[in-house]
């Protein structure tokens, strides 16, 4: 096994080994641009540490590893263009730095080139992959479709978000891992299991995501801290604070987020006093601990050594206590 | 073998046979909209034919038929936010329809899609099934990357003109014919007769779709006529007038093309004017029967009855003799 800062390494060692000089340029530079934009590249990490977990050779799962960056990245484009997001990883978004038209282009290449790492396998396992594939990357469209739906709904209920933000974000974590024990060609059961530590895992990471965008250090969160405040969006967090505040608290957040101000800071400390008051601050922290004790259950049925267990769950812990 | 009618009616029960109600319908009510405004189906109908003539059933390719039909689709929908087009087939286009977001949502869904129906078919097939797909849909994308530059360059030459439509619409149809002959597994070499076929009918069915934007038939041709010339576009017609015309007519032929009139019906003449005096319509008409008969020299070389050569041929000889 190798350390975190190790599989970014070969990731990113193995990205700019690709091919690069390719026409057009206004199709092919902005794939390079978002792919060098940097990002800690969490999910290919995941899916050479699961190869090896799988006692297979990391460099034998970096294809495969490779597809899901390019297709996390291929989501942000086109997330970013539905979003009208000006800024990615503290950079221009590609719409901006060229247009809508390059973004939708480029996007669409990306999510082809995706498909193309996995022509590295053989039949057996490039078919495996890239049904996974095929069925991950429909849910995150799906659980992209349900975000836009709730940005208009006032009805939206704690499941339905939870089933978001699993196809949104946890599904592509899971199908990361599950790759890596497909190259590995591990037991049907390990490739289960590591899939179910995966989305638990996404699970407790996104909600730990609305936590620190309301709770997070400003110095470290890299992010606007209020953001979701700002846009009034519907998480865990507010959801939560609906579900438990007293009619008055209730009626207060729910004018508190029918409006767009200019002057925010006086809203988000509003929002973030109601949050703690009504106890969805505890909820929240108490859900992400659930779904992190969840994703370690499953490490207890996996046959796999207990060293490489304790691998995973430290890297669970090490997720789940980022304050950043 | 069957009726190219009989082909499109297994390739619409095929479509209407496929899960409909899938949620959420903000993302699949579009999918289901686009592919049933019809369209004449040529490139599935052609994957169905090539498998047949392979000595395959067609119902063996249907999948791989419907993968070309919704990839097509795809494209239609992205380009048409592209290209801020209001209709498509006689209808409202889907970003017009719904909005733009919901036009590069399900696009990419459909692009996914597509991917999935090769699951029908076993690892090798499946593999070789995806690669040819992934190689061509990326030709594609820098089809219409090319198409999109070429609209703010002036310099744009034949060659490069050639290669635009190869990658934007002739490789689609050579690799549907492909695919019929993946699915039939015949040999190595009469599947790229087979692509080679398909290529040189796609170039001479879009050389002679500029050719109809001018010169076609009003009551036939389903779109406007001149409708490449209001919009100031450099198709084949263009580029060979730009060649040959005098230095008087090309002065005009640029004047004219270098803005956008209230009033299009004087501008449309005159073009038309100097694509015929120049010798421009001639050069194309030839230019069509070149890469005809391209395309039927490459069945000669073809491991296959003369009968089924025969078929090939009078499919290629009606699509191009087609007004419409």
């Amino acid at each position: 096994m190798h350390s975190i800062q190790q599989y970014q390494d070969f990731v990113l060692d193995f990205l700019n080994a690709q091919p690069k000089l390719r026409e057009p340029k206004n199709l092919y530079e902005p794939i390079q641009y978002i792919l060098g934009l940097g990002g800690k590249k969490i999910r290919p990490v995941l899916t050479l540490m699961s190869a090896e977990i799988f006692d297979a050779d990391y460099s034998k799962a970096l294809p495969a590893a490779l597809a899901v960056e390019v297709f996390h990245n291929f989501s942000l484009v086109h997330d970013d263009i539905m979003d009208d997001a000006p800024l990615r990883r503290g950079n221009v978004t590609v719409h901006e730095k060229w247009n809508i038209n390059t973004g939708i282009l480029s996007g669409d290449a990306m999510l082809i080139l995706a498909y193309q790492y996995f022509e590295q396998y053989e039949p057996a396992i490039f078919r495996e992959l890239a049904k996974l594939f095929s069925k991950t990357a429909l849910e995150v469209c799906e659980g992209q479709q349900w975000d836009v739906d709730f940005e208009t709904r006032s009805d939206v209920t704690i499941p339905e978000y939870l089933k978001m933000i699993e196809y949104k974000t946890a599904v592509l974590v899971a199908a990361a891992m599950k790759m890596g024990a497909i190259v590995a060609e591990t037991s049907v059961e390990n490739g289960e299991l590591i899939y179910d530590f995966g989305l638990n895992l996404g699970l407790a990471f996104q909600l730990q995501d609305d936590y620190l965008d309301a709770f997070g250090n400003p110095a470290t969160f890299g992010k606007q801290i209020g953001g979701d405040i700002i846009e009034n969006k519907k998480t865990y967090l507010y959801l939560k604070a609906i579900e438990f505040a007293s009619a008055e608290e209730k009626a207060k957040l729910l004018q508190l987020f029918s409006v767009s101000l200019e002057e925010n800071k006086t809203k988000i400390e509003a929002v973030k006093s109601i949050f703690n008051t009504s106890g969805a601050s505890n909820a929240t922290q108490q859900a992400i601990q659930d779904y992190t004790l969840k994703a370690f259950a499953t490490l207890d049925k996996m046959n796999i050594s207990p060293d490489k267990k304790a691998i995973l769950k430290s890297f669970g812990e090490n997720l789940m206590n980022r304050n950043v």
